[in-house]
């Protein structure tokens, strides 16, 4: 059994960790820490985990996370940066679902996140834990940087035309809608129900952190820059994520084929046939990206719709897998769920 | 493995059945069957289930029902009644999640139902599934009833109440609501989300289907007639009911002790800590009844909160869970999902 | 023109009591007060007033509130008690629409609200504003306490009933359901849609504010103590309560005719046919209150139905129906809003 | 006072048109069809018009329309085309909600409507009622096509662009959500609840209808065809659209400046300050355009956010607008409505 630590276990991301490693065949969860919630049993704050989880909160100054295999870091940005380098040290594996290790640029990572990097050296050898790009370098890893929701989909939807060099990576363009999870159990006013329900905005049209993430990642597959808009929006429900990509198309290409090859023997991406459209309901609480591939009219952009779960595939599943694979098991352990329809 | 079919999967409580019972590990779905969508694979209806269920629906007509084990009806009402006796005669066990035998005075089930009983000598002989009160006889039924979604979260909150002849049982009031999941995957414009969403309401206060069902067992613990007053309303989410129960007390008692001890063996009610109020969502694709008792400033007015997924306790997971006992099964086999929070 | 002064005018009433008087045709908004956005224009901090108010909010300590004719408070209890006094000295008159006013037992605000009261002298002066009771009062009141949105539902569903005689007042039930606005514009966990949407929940069982407020209004009206049991909810929508409401029955009457005859007058409770089923979005936006009467299966149980919407009937909309009186204006004057349905 | 009759009354933009002109100082409501509901009075369908309109509605057989100064169609498509020509002999106006008369090429039309059109003569009379962009023909028009709801969202938010050939209109992409009261108040499985509810997706990618309406009006203004890529999107709200539009600048242009010139004397368009971005909620109810514009990271792609009530700048609010520019009223008469927000 590989022993668990979780780093900040009451907001969504942590709580979905516990979710999903509570039926996890190979994980046993050894500490679950929460500076506020010392003491308190999880399953107290979170009812639903009654008769599933039987640890209380601890404290992180008392927690003995060494003795843990992995640690996943379900923290704000800026913690898993300064914990991570005595933990490694001590032989722990690390996967953090915050941002401190996704952006290899120092200085980049620095003007976006508006912190100074606590431990710039372990930037460059955290790997990018998309399995779907990266699953080599993800089984050695003694330390993973877990991508974000947005980067998720957004990267899965544009990968085959990117790697292919079959788009104009220089106008890309992800028009993104998050249910308000992504926003994190944090009391603010605009995550209210009663500012966020049954409304629709967009919000940082200028710039969003996930900007810098994700044309890195394209950049990557495309070996070269990219130049990408990237608009995310508030829908107004709990859980998914749904990227509507555009690209100019620069050479002809059976799309759907491209789609179904690249993704044959990805056990967690699902290319639907051809004129779907995949709703977010469709894979709510499961590790699962479900994509179409259009080309209007048949003319010269072709339109991608991926869509996940922001706290699965965009977060805490993804990072399941990753552990997954970190630790040889197969890829799929505790990932079983069906999805919740209705 | 048990061989199963499902009469009628396109509803809610069928594909809620299909979730369920794909990953049950004695079970093995056999035939789906539905008159409109015959041929259409069941996950191309329900994406969802990509991956998981691999049948199509096929016609009633042609399926072979009879090589089942098991037939759950997930139909409207009076679709059972007219084929449970060709089943049962050959061998077949039913799970009727409609109402056709939830009630026995056929004169007061064909008042409220509006329609002649097709097979009233199955009424005598059908065993009303609600576990927590008639278990055993379950374990030997050939043809069970499912009880209703109101009527379960009803019927365990007053429970260990009535049982123990503690409350004036002439003026019982459930004040109950209920997602519109609820009412079934009908295209009906009262249930529309722009007629639903940001809307409360009462409805069938004048009288409703399940205030005979709730009586009749209610009045089977309580050993003689009660008075009940059933109110349910409309509630905008998808699922999940919640029932706010009052009664009069007639003699002093521990309620949370009375509660506790009463279901202390049952593996799918919760007695959540003295002062709790159980939430819709803490139960959220999960096969599990969470109830808080209250007396308020110490009156004589009990007030208790009852919570369950009306697809899963309140119909598919409490189906599955009369499978198991009645093929000896463990009774949370296929049941181990955790609630979806947030 | 009236000059209007409101104090904290960043929260739900407040932004709604301006919504109302933006178009009022005898008010004149003269200060907004926020100590935290001093200087912002309103309409920043609340689009939807664009073109509509051309106000900044101004810090308290400078707003010259005395100029004013009438002060309301839309602020946090507690803050009202402080500044009555200067005001109302200044001849202003004062509205509040917090609880500072509501209760006349000293002792009994004190304990409910946790804290001392800074001006008991005022509090016997204090006319309750729910104008169906007390429309007398308030015409020469300087000072108005505005009624809480429950106990406004709660009061007019159970008046006719109390006000004759016609029930056990000492076993009265009113089982309610409120939106989240009702919580207010504050940044807390339970209330963000993550948590509070596609969910539904009792609380504060064991005792609400509400209560001692709704039992001296019930209690007025009965001329005798009562005894009330009440239970809130909260439901997954933006605005509205429903107030369901259980009395025993002493007497035969004829339900829907008392209730018809005593609010014929009232402009602004809505007596339903017999047999309806009032909806939250049946008075969205608007300053009413929709009641239905039944009486199931002709028990003595009789159940009634009360519909308001808690920002505007509950709150900001009776405190301009209250001051319209106090100023001898007509009482719909700015109150002449169609609901808003779908 | 202007005598007006609305044929099909039972829908959402029925029940608009109706709210709005209920209120509409110089409109006399004279009759309301519905062939289904002849003899209802409007109110008992929609109890938020009691005591705001006492017609009922009546068969369309039997109502005297032409005796109205108007007639607003408020029908299904195809209804319209088989009417108007009686009433414009008979010397009424006629406003046409649905899009019968919105495409001037009737090849185009029946393609994209799947019927044959019954008086294509018509067509060419018909005045697109795009205030922003046809107000003078609107002043003398007979026959009214009132425009879409994503037309007009996307029209207004790319016009000043277009207008000017600042960007290639050879690749336009609008990506829009809507709120699933623009699917209409039909029983449709897709549109319930417990389907769009909790759920984001898109539909139509490979054609929608109102692309070639869409197309003619942008390519009304640019002068020359356009190549537009529309993908609708369903989002769980109940009233609202929000388009996201890009396109490829050809030029430098001061954006923000551009727009608030363009639409300064546009009583109904409102220009968000740099930086904005509008919310469907901040128009609800209300019959006005926000929109803003960006571009992000001073790249060569705008963003313009534009944001409309469906239901009212979208349909029977620009109808309103529209009949008070035929009858040379106050272009703003009856759409005084401060949204409703929260």
């Amino acid at each position: 059994m590989i022993k668990i630590g979780i780093v900040g276990g009451t907001g969504y991301t942590g709580v979905e960790l516990i979710r999903l490693l509570a039926k996890h065949p190979q994980a046993k969860l050894t500490a679950i820490t929460s500076r506020k919630e010392d003491g308190m049993p999880v399953a107290e704050m979170f009812p639903s985990l009654r008769g599933w989880v039987d640890l209380a909160f601890s404290d992180p100054a008392h927690a003995d996370l060494k003795q843990c295999d992995v640690v996943f870091f379900a923290t704000p940005n800026g913690i898993a940066m300064s914990q991570a380098r005595e933990l490694l040290d001590a032989g722990v594996r690390v996967v953090d679902l915050a941002a401190d290790y996704r952006i290899k640029d120092i200085a980049t990572w620095e003007k976006w996140y508006g912190m100074q990097h606590a431990t710039p050296e372990l930037v460059a050898e955290a790997v990018y834990g998309l399995p779907e790009v990266n699953r080599e370098q993800i089984r050695g890893a003694r330390l993973v940087a877990n991508p974000g929701c947005y980067p998720t989909a957004v990267q899965l939807g544009f990968l085959p035309l990117v790697e292919k060099g079959l788009v104009d990576v220089n106008h890309l363009i992800a028009d993104a809608k998050s249910g308000v999870s992504g926003a994190g159990r944090k009391a603010e006013v605009h995550s209210l129900l009663a500012e966020a329900g049954d409304n629709f905005k967009a919000y940082g049209v200028a710039g969003h952190r996930h900007l810098p993430e994700i044309s890195q990642g394209l950049g990557n597959i495309a070996g070269k820059p990219v130049g990408l808009t990237f608009v995310p929006h508030l829908t107004p429900m709990i859980r998914g994520i749904h990227a509507t990509l555009y690209a100019r198309l620069n050479a002809d290409v059976d799309l759907q084929l491209l789609y179904q090859q690249r993704y044959a023997d990805e056990p967690f991406v699902d290319v639907l046939p051809a004129g779907s459209h995949p709703e977010t309901r469709s894979v709510r609480g499961a590790n699962v990206c479900r994509i179409a591939v259009h080309r209007p009219q048949g003319g010269d952009t072709v339109v991608v719709l991926s869509a996940i779960d922001n706290l699965v595939k965009g977060a805490a599943g993804q990072a399941v897998q990753n552990m997954n694979i970190m630790f040889d098991l197969d890829e799929g352990l505790g990932l079983d769920v069906v999805p919740l329809l209705p």
